[in-house]
């Protein structure tokens, strides 16, 4: 049994402690937050759990193996360098906080005190990216060449971060787990057309080893809500639509096969393939749950899908999108910190 | 009623005949291809017209008041160029020229001879495209933001052209079309799966001015066909899908308001507007018809809405993707020379 | 302020009660179940509300103005009639009782005590089917000619009721409502592919004055869950689907003019108009809110658009569909009796 | 090599001149029709082919081994009977006569004769159809429940048959290929809204053998054209939608299972199935061509899929069609005349 502590009772907060709660090997004792109207709600839903508005008295609770931070980012660092230096394992909501030379610091510090650091990418624990990242990890999309992403909608507008570090996360944190690997460079253009100085619109590359590239849309600006995510192999192709309720993912079995030529004057030779259409039922389990309990699990030793350094490495590719962005559109190499490997 | 000679009877070729035939105020009298298969077939189709292999005896017959050139694009400079000094009009199939230095040079013939020189950009004849611009030019959408597209399928492969020639003047020469303007500068990233040299996939972004960004993703390697383009304005959005028959434009009456804010603490202000979506009703006129009849009206006075100025202006911003992608996906600025104004 | 004692907190109960609570005009004060355990589950999310397991502490509670019924349809006579006895205003969830006598003499006990009675067909509170109506009485669709639903998809199959009786008291309220008036016959085709005895898929067919049809299909054995009307006038045709979130309605401006002709051997002349698409923007309130809003009203004097007469006559259509079905498809005339007028 | 006339060059004769054209078994000889400008155009596209305002002349050219009839309905018997009798085979559009008696003396000759008798019913030769055709008999769908069918859309209007004889045929001729049985009785109910006397729109119930339901939706008043076909087996569920033009049918493995109950008192026990989709890719032959060369084949000794036989089995649930919707919705029971088996 996992006792845990919530700093933070806003938006995603509460979702983190119903989930919790209703895990079988957790238990939730005590939450705070700044605002006492919050902690009334939470005590009306649950009158067990104990509330403060001080953070630090969860932090500092004997009976507390772990913290969940839901607070703003700017308040991640703090908040989660003391909860390890305090020896709780920490479970922290992305991004992992604003500085990589923080993100850094949380890393090295779980590791020499052995204590579990993890970030709230949810999406790596949905049925159908774990459905691609099987696909592709099998083989059966053959080598992946490129992956071309939509996540665009009307709003809404955030007035502290850019439409990047709203959107992009996900598709960042997806990539890079279907992936098995990171990007080496980023380019990527943008404008702020609504309030200066805060992008809404942007269109992102990144080149991933092995001469796969990625390409990102994520915008406030666009009358339909679209999250989609196409996935081009030599072997097969397949269309993400996390809007769908049932049929999130199609995979295709097209393709075109580059036919050897031995003769001296063969033209190039083509063969395409076009088959069918196959769209598999996914567990629709909550994410949210499967996250929660994999927390557990990594408390118990198993290592995490969305690690702290998980969480850094995708705080270092926003921090190269804004760069590039910045200076219009250059390409951006990213220098990967030694604590990643 | 002008008599027209077409050169090059290939995949393009016929349909220009065929059209040119049914006008009331056109008569096509020869043609000429370098196969005599091809001719053959013509005969059979429409017993009374003329035919060569040489495309010069088209050129000089003295009957013919118009050359139309539907060859291979390294041939027409020099057709276009001897149809010009022979004084006839010339309607040539796009892209103009392979360069622009050849370019400039039919274009300055064509005014000092008074001659009409017309390139067959035929997306600017059709009545989604015209709707389109009639909605920017009426204000209707407001401030025009941006503009994002997707012209993808899988395949068919060109061996001499990369995708972005094969797909984007579509696109180019529709944007530049409706927004009334040009690029002034070009980023692009592409790459090559399997033509080594020649490029498969491309997401391309153009500047205009007033900040407008266009972004175009084209592609041989998708598994499904889209021809779809995004128009966000401040008052209005609009989505254009090519690939629907009956619904090819939806206008959202969807928007963001950024309310004036007069306190010195007032924190920023948005508003959004959800309202009613239209899909009017377009003529379904065949746009290849439009076009020939346009290039009557052209000999007769009328100025061409896709005139051998607008293709060298396509041709500008192809060569300055290209540069852009072999350069990693740098921005570079479009020079347009004097010329076009 | 109207208190309120709700019957039934089973899988419906606990919603209507949700939503009284937030009315500013409506108090629940009591609340029943035959089950300890859901009275617990009710107790926790509202520790003032009073709990029993003896309907008839709440139809005796002398506060109480309005009794809302939420239990099996066996049950729904019995404390119907008392609570009216007990000179309470009822509110009870569709169908009214499971037969047309006793649904007679509730209405005839409600007239008789000036009482409410009113049946829970929520879907003539949602903004689409107002909208349609509004469409239909403004003329905007001209004559109505036809009309044809799909309410179908895989299960849940119901042990008690066919699937006329799960599915169609939906479809036949929404249309006696659009129209204002009510089927003159019906006949009906059926079968039990699963359940003997229980019919899982139904062909309808009703036939209103003015000779407009009504075609319904229900089925519990159907791979897409489908919830659409097509409606068919003179002027335009529009077509209601439930399933989409954001494009409820669609107005097709489309239609035949039957052209008159004067002269003796002039052919039959049609001339059809092809126009316009508009989804228009729907208000998204919650229906049941506005339902539980709307019985407040009619206590206050307002006449339901659910009444009990209302109720009733969804009733003499189901049983008219049982009837024809187990005769084979033969046409069943209605006789509605004197109480409804 | 089969030598072949045909007699009817309007709307359909040419396509079918086209494809016996282009068989490299057969060949045209001769064709007539009563207008002498339809030959005009039939001479100009096929300069080599005899023409002829007289269609004996056709009957009975001794080069000519079979006749293909492509004239309106109360021609077929006549020129067929002439055909027949003068030794030819016989390739007849649908539907075969206007009358059973003589579709009857049709098929008995060509038996007598030792004749090919065939029955222009497309749909059979599709890719589509024959692969649902595969499913159900290799028991991939299981045992067949039921089917239901939508063929509508906005117009054309016929002005000598109703919507049933226009478009019925489609569905009737599939569903009995695919069931491999026919219709034992059937009940429809109509309307005429635009044209007095003719219905344009009827819903129709066939009852096949085995307690399987077939439901139609005809119409030439509806705002979308749907072309739609869903089969609801006991393993597996499929919806053909022939406007899709890549994904024409989807396969569901979806269902439910009766689990058997051993106990007393044990409820009923359904338990669901929801798996993966399939689409499978389908062959894109034209099927006019596939049924011109199934006709060579016939003459080769083939027996076919749309004899004369399968073509009365179509005209006889027509027939019924009309009893039953002119007799308000009854059932009408089919007989069957010896002739058909």
């Amino acid at each position: 049994m996992l006792t845990v502590g919530v700093i933070g009772c806003g938006y995603w907060g509460p979702n983190l402690i119903r989930n919790f709660i209703n895990l079988k090997d957790a238990r939730v004792k005590i939450c705070s937050d700044i605002s006492e109207k919050r902690l009334a709600h939470m005590k009306h839903l649950y009158p067990s759990l104990l509330t403060t508005t001080d953070y630090r008295q969860v932090v500092g609770d004997a009976d507390v193996d772990a913290i969940i931070i839901a607070t703003p980012v700017s308040t991640h660092f703090q908040i989660a360098l003391e909860s390890l230096e305090a020896g709780k394992h920490v479970f922290c909501e992305k991004p992992l906080t604003d500085s990589v030379e923080d993100g850094v610091r949380l890393i090295d510090l779980a590791d020499d005190r052995g204590l579990v650091l993890m970030v709230g990418h949810t999406f790596v624990y949905t049925a159908a990216v774990n459905k691609i990242k099987d696909l592709i990890n099998g083989g059966e999309l053959g080598e992946i060449y490129y992956l071309s992403t939509s996540r665009v909608n009307l709003g809404l507008f955030q007035e502290d971060i850019n439409v990047v570090w709203d959107l992009a996360p996900h598709d960042v944190s997806i990539m890079n787990y279907i992936l098995g690997s990171r990007p080496e460079a980023v380019s990527a253009v943008g404008h702020s057309y609504i309030q200066p100085g805060i992008e809404d619109v942007a269109f992102v590359t990144l080149r991933y080893p092995g001469s796969i590239l990625a390409n990102l849309h994520v915008s406030w600006l666009n009358p339909n809500k679209i999250r989609s995510t196409t996935v081009v192999g030599s072997r097969k192709m397949l269309v993400y639509d996390d809007i769908s309720s049932l049929e999130k993912i199609r995979i295709y079995d097209k393709g075109v096969d580059v036919v050897p030529h031995y003769d001296t004057f063969g033209e190039f030779q083509l063969s395409y393939r076009y088959g069918d259409i196959h769209i598999p039922k996914l567990d629709d389990a909550e994410p949210l749950k499967l996250e929660c309990q994999h927390f557990l699990d990594c408390v118990g030793g198993v290592s995490s899908r969305s690690s702290g350094r998980h969480g850094l490495e995708v705080l270092l590719v926003l921090e190269a999108i804004d760069r590039s962005m910045r200076d219009g559109g250059s390409r951006i190499t990213i220098d990967y910190p030694a604590t990643l490997g």
